[in-house]
């Protein structure tokens, strides 16, 4: 019997087939974080995803397209940095986001991928735009501090990787937590250093 | 005949063993940088050494000592923050340096050697280590400044994340290239930062 209940994955036609992709891409992701974009085997994928190898390999006989495709869940969890107003609260909130979600093996997959120039130049072209993305959404937010007059006009990439490097480092080296106190003491020591570096205009 | 010229590995006894643990050492970084902890393979250390593949056995017969040693090249190279009096001179040469060693090979086997927690705990924490030694030697640095008063008393951690960290965002990313510009600016904005944010005592 075909139940007409509402579960998240019986909404649309093709929900089951949705969620099998999903399933093969957050293996896959999983399995790249641990083994390498060269490293990682399909039938490994295949077996955490609990689906038949077949399925793998049929939609995606390209092992560089698995990839890609995994990465680009990441993509989906990014968002943009909300605007309350409050600019500081609003990085910060950012920073702690970016911090959990460099703990999700996608994100050690991306880090990899970018790494790893030899292994993939497609691979790694893939990485780098998904993180442009990220940073497109950092600098909307500065743009809106900017014209507010909140922030003097700032180098935005630079300001973003000043940002979030220190994060980056925190998480990778894994020695201590990244708490919400590490993320205001870098958004106050930055906001302040801009504001005191730049010539009134 | 043997000559007595002052070749640098003729220099002592045990030169050309010396000479030829430094090439397994450095192979071995090159090739975990490429293929992972658990990937890189002793017949290709060997082939990239130019030795026959027993004197990596015999020195080696432990797979993750080999990787640690050949990490701990690493911190020979780091050396420490120098102190030429000028504190933002000092920093910005720290991290001009800290960006030209992150593209050596035995940079990135680090980065993944601490980011691999799954591969190997005794690699990750030779690793995690020899990165606090290269923290130690800003710390010092750092202590004389605060010593005179040049600088307000800062969580010495937290600084030194907030200077390296967007070094090694720029550098791992490899979007674009590090610059003297960026290394100023980061230094200039932390201090100038730190300066504004502290309370004074």
């Amino acid at each position: 019997m075909v139940s007409t209940v509402d579960r998240p994955s019986a909404r649309r036609p093709g929900g089951r087939t949705a969620r099998v992709r999903a399933q093969i891409l957050s293996a896959t992701a999983e399995l790249v974080a641990r083994d390498g974009i060269a490293g990682f085997r399909y039938e490994e994928v295949a077996e955490l995803a609990g689906v038949h190898k077949t399925s793998v390999y049929r939609n995606w006989p390209d092992r560089e397209e698995l990839v890609v495709e995994a990465l680009l869940q990441y993509a989906d969890d990014l968002g943009s940095v909300a605007d309350t107003g409050d600019l500081r609260r609003d990085l910060v909130d950012f920073l702690m986001a970016l911090a959990e979600s460099l703990g999700r093996p996608t994100a050690r997959a991306l880090v990899l991928a970018t790494q790893a120039a030899h292994e993939s130049p497609t691979v790694r072209r893939a990485a780098t735009r998904i993180l442009e993305v990220r940073g497109a959404g950092m600098r909307s937010r500065v743009d809106l501090a900017v014209d507010r007059g909140e922030l003097p006009p700032v180098d935005r990439s630079l300001f973003g990787e000043m940002l979030s490097g220190p994060v980056h480092l925190i998480v990778n080296r894994g020695i201590r937590p990244f708490t919400r106190a590490d993320a205001e003491r870098i958004v106050d020591v930055v906001l302040a250093g801009i504001r005191a570096t730049t010539p009134p205009t």
